[in-house]
């Protein structure tokens, strides 16, 4: 139970810089390469010019979630403008805007396929057709738009469509009482809220999450009324969509995982609002279901192609992981909401494991192509979303440029350019720092604002900088977040020693600071061989290795092939170091495996084992950062390593 | 390359009487259970009465594989007489063939979907659609059913059909240039040239394997003609069903694996009658590739549900592992036939594997339920057939009554009631003897008849004592099967040892044999810890227990839960027994395993291993025959244990 609701905000994103460093680069990278290659593709498939909604029999359809898209990557745009501001990406991004506001029909309602392919299904099909979906990420890139630019152009159109959606849904006599098959707009709705003071908003938002799973179950209702029989329904079960039962009477992540973290972000912005005591505690016993059963070591989600979801308690597959991006991304939302609920910085471990590992494996290092799964073992021919994998193509598993249904890509871009939203948050008396990477920060704790500046080679290094800056001497608590995995840190104040504890999660220094103050923490980062619970069978007799936040991983270019037959005597030595020279500069880790194989094999395809001889034979082994593989040569890929 | 193409001929079903043993048992229980139970299952599902060919608009529609299901269960019923006469179920069939009787169209057709279903769509679509595939099935079940009892009735039926058959199919002017989609009539075919000499019928077989993947491509011309664009199709590839080039040109085992062992058994077929070295040659090649390739340690084969086939070299994923029931079948099938074009043991020892493992699993102990797949390693709400397994069930993989596709169990039927005819092949003046169990048997050698009787407890125990009865003195050679697993054997005839090299795989002995000569074959059989080829991924640092020719398994009613952490030390002591109380009787492997678990575990799923502190604990461990799991309470299974 979350006994209190504490009200805490996160940083806004434009008043944190971050400067150099692995997301100074990875940002660089997304304004310079992914978000003009996003808009090059949406451009190239269409996405573009679908707005002008000139569709026409024979033309290639509309995609159902193009409207997403561009709504995603104008929210990108909005973010990266507030650091980087960029008269032409503005220029580009308003060019978009009045695309949108023509297409807006003069009820409000907004969206490509159900105004020009087929506006004879409006609202007809909201457990697949994704009409709120749409309308919720374009909502999030209006108000971060607005936010950005002080351009009310997108939140205006919006508006109106929410209007229209409002007057559309609800349970008063007359409306539908629906709600989307993916959550999305439920949390946008509160966005929106908070950017327009328009309460409605906000109670629609309540609606949507209060009304799911309610009797009788709407999609079955929608679904008599297509004249459809409900037993039908491809996915089986409405808990892919967490719409089986009400929210209040679910226990455990299941479904679809990016839907369901977004319906927990969601959910978890109405107890922030209302204090809901009965929804917080949902949100807690969901999220302990999750990370303690459901989360692979990089913070991905959900491993299976078939749901694009989750499946059962400790099932987690590395070869075929689905662990899709966006649901790595969904996950930092919640993980976020759920500390500005109650700071303990368990929260803050799962998103910084997925933001380090499952989240930034979605992106190539050079930034223009695209994971949508991002498996934890990988082999030639096996590709964790074609079901016919193995059977006709002969490549090793890599990023696309592109994808039909682009959700990652875009979803990816707005990460990576909020990224210093999620570096603090800030209450009435405490700064919190969560997460460590160079940057300069200008923060509001009550009444006082503060320049923070971070110093730090993190997650490379293990010592943190941080320089205060007050334009007069103020009293507040610094709360520095020591990491899960960091078992021994030291801290220090213009260089005094610091002894002090961390209580859930966070070391809090209370004092009044002075202009030019300095703190120093040292995050103690040896290499750690990470053990899987036992009852994961996929991972049985195996380590993974992490430093830091940093899940590492072994490929075959560096290890060489039949990486399943690699393994980690109990007692070898593992060393950290950091190659200048790898994808920017990247901790590696090095150390005396060894490869166990028969000396030679002839004949069948299993012989005695008193007859092959199998032998172990010293291998040096090097492992890179997971969430930079698949960079270079192709090749086998592992995280979890064979310890003998 | 085969430089001679040998002929020899499996014994008769009928002059092999299995008495007891582990086949006895399990053909009273296939007599007395399975072919009753699948008949009673053919009747609910409307099996039966749809050749009374009365379907109508709005009824449920029979399956375009239905005539298939009869067929093969008559063939099993026509094996199960010639030993066990049976004036019952001989009339059942005598029913039910008459009714096919009455289905036959005047023009020769016979087919009850295209009859009485959609009579405009015959052969329309020979790539899906299954017509000569059935074809195929009725004309085994009538060539049996002739044999067994004499009666004609079925046999001319299937001749008059395929005489329709080869008037529409072949290079002539006029015909279709079509084949099957679905192999199985090759085969066929062979046996009706062979039960009524009509040459015709042989050369419609060539016809169809030398056709099949010629330029222009059949199963395009055909697409096109309904009107559909080939590209469309939906299994993406015609190596599918092994119609992308000539089989000619084919190296590798690949597709659909029933298809593919089906039509390379069809192969084999037409090189025993013409000796066609090339086709040879492409049989030995393919099947090179498949049993070092590609084939499970069970026999099992195709690792995919995506095709129902196979995948790449070395991938043998074990807890998806489809591996057929029927592609075990198909795979005995073209083991005997290579066997018989080239005497070589090693085809014998793979016929052997698959029967004694990933066959006989198809089947329960009580002999009323059925796996269609035979995964490797099995786990709660994990289903190799169902793509949404894990996402709703909560359910233990398990045999079942029956399927909507019902080719598994009357295959299975008409094999174990075919058993006899895999234990024996003869030439002029050679006995091979190639499976071991009790029975008694007549053979004929060049003129002599053998009556041979052998007493063993085999796989369970290493001793086989085999009588001969002559009427006279007689010379002939009885050829022994050292199979591939004994690596060390003793032989003696009337108590005097012989010594004799196994040559390709057999000891020979040639003597003038005298009616009561015995020969007395031991064959050591220690517990082998079976290691697996070092590029088999999924099995890495993991042996597999055999002893004999069967593979064992662990099951969680023997060993607990958690399997993946249960081990065994690389020292560790194996004994076989034999348990009189299980399964009727049948040999158990049991040592001192370890289980490798941390002592307790709280909080998150990954912690450092030096927090966790795994430790191994002492635990007897119990194998039990692959082929019996899942037929005591319900729980994890692993074939392949970890070793350490």
């Amino acid at each position: 139970m979350i006994s209190e609701i504490q009200h805490t905000k996160s940083a806004p994103v434009k008043d944190v810089q971050i400067e150099g460093g692995l997301w100074g680069e990875r940002q660089a990278t997304n304004r310079n390469r992914t978000i003009p290659a996003i808009y090059h593709q949406m451009e190239i498939t269409g996405r573009v010019d679908a707005w002008r909604l000139k569709w026409k029999p024979g033309d290639p359809k509309p995609h159902i979630f193009w409207d997403s898209d561009m709504g995603k990557w104008l929210e990108a745009v909005a973010y990266s403008l507030m650091t980087h501001p960029d008269a032409a990406l503005e220029a580009q991004a308003d060019a978009v805007i009045d695309l949108i506001e023509q297409a807006q029909q003069p009820d409000g309602y907004l969206n490509i396929f159900f105004t020009a392919v087929e506006p004879e299904n409006r609202w007809k099909n909201l457990r697949d057709w994704h009409e709120l979906y749409d309308a919720g990420h374009l909502i999030e890139g209006a108000v971060a738009y607005a936010e950005a630019t002080g351009k009310r152009k997108l939140l205006d159109i919006m508006c109106r469509y929410t209007d229209h959606i409002d007057a559309r849904f609800g349970r008063d006599e007359g409306k539908l009482r629906g709600y989307c098959g993916h959550p999305e707009i439920e949390l946008a709705l509160v966005r929106l809220y908070h950017a327009t003071g328009e309460k409605r908003y906000f109670e629609l938002s309540k609606y949507f999450v209060d009304e799911r799973g309610q009797q009788p179950l709407y999609f079955d209702v929608e679904t008599v009324a297509r004249g459809e029989d409900p037993r039908n329904y491809w996915a089986k079960t409405y808990r892919y969509c967490q719409a089986h039962v009400p929210i209040r009477e679910q226990k455990t992540a299941m479904g679809h995982s990016v839907r369901a973290a977004y319906l927990y972000s969601g959910v978890a912005d109405i107890v922030a609002q209302t204090g809901d005591a009965e929804l917080a505690a949902v949100c807690k016993t969901i999220w302990d279901d999750l990370v303690q059963h459901q989360m692979y070591i990089t913070g991905g989600l959900g491993p299976a192609h078939a749901n694009e979801g989750f499946t059962f308690a400790y099932d987690l597959p590395n070869e075929t992981a689905y662990a899709e991006t966006c649901a790595a991304i969904a996950l930092v939302f919640w993980a976020q909401r759920m500390f500005n609920l109650e700071h303990d910085s368990r929260y803050i471990d799962v998103m910084e494991r997925a933001l380090y590992n499952g989240f930034l494996s979605g992106v190539s290092f050079e930034g223009r192509h695209f994971f949508y799964a991002n498996p934890l073992a990988s082999f030639p021919n096996v590709n964790p979303y074609d079901r016919f994998s193995g059977i006709t193509t002969e490549q090793h598993y890599h990023r696309e440029e592109w994808f039909d249904c682009a959700c990652c890509p875009p979803n990816l871009a707005r990460l990576i350019a909020s990224i210093g939203s999620y570096f603090y948050s800030t209450s009435n008396d405490t700064l919190f720092v969560h997460l460590y990477n160079q940057n300069r920060s200008t923060l509001t704790v009550g009444g006082t604002t503060v320049r923070l500046a971070q110093q730090t080679n993190y997650p490379w290094d293990e010592q943190v900088e941080m320089t205060v800056g007050v334009d007069a001497p103020a009293r507040f608590k610094m709360a520095l977040r020591i990491p899960e995995w960091c078992r021994s840190y030291t801290l220090s104040v213009n260089g005094a020693a610091v002894q002090a504890a961390a209580a859930r999660g966070y070391v809090t220094i209370e004092r009044e600071w002075a202009n030019g103050d300095t703190v120093t923490l040292r995050l103690a980062m040896p290499v750690e061989r990470m053990a899987p619970h036992p009852e994961i069978r996929q991972d049985a007799g195996c380590v993974a290795l992490q430093r830091g936040p940093v899940v590492y991983c072994l490929e075959q270019v560096d290890n060489g092939p039949r990486l399943a037959n690699v393994a980690l005597p109990r007692e070898a030595k593992l060393e950290a170091s950091f190659d200048a020279n790898l994808f920017g500069g990247v901790g590696v880790i090095s150390g005396e495996g060894v490869r166990v194989e028969p000396g030679e094999w002839q004949g069948s395809l299993y012989q005695p084992q008193s007859v092959v001889k199998v032998m172990q034979k010293p291998q040096p082994i090097k492992a890179i950062p997971y969430c930079f593989w698949a960079n270079r040569e192709p090749g086998e890929m592992r995280v979890w390593i064979r310890e003998i």
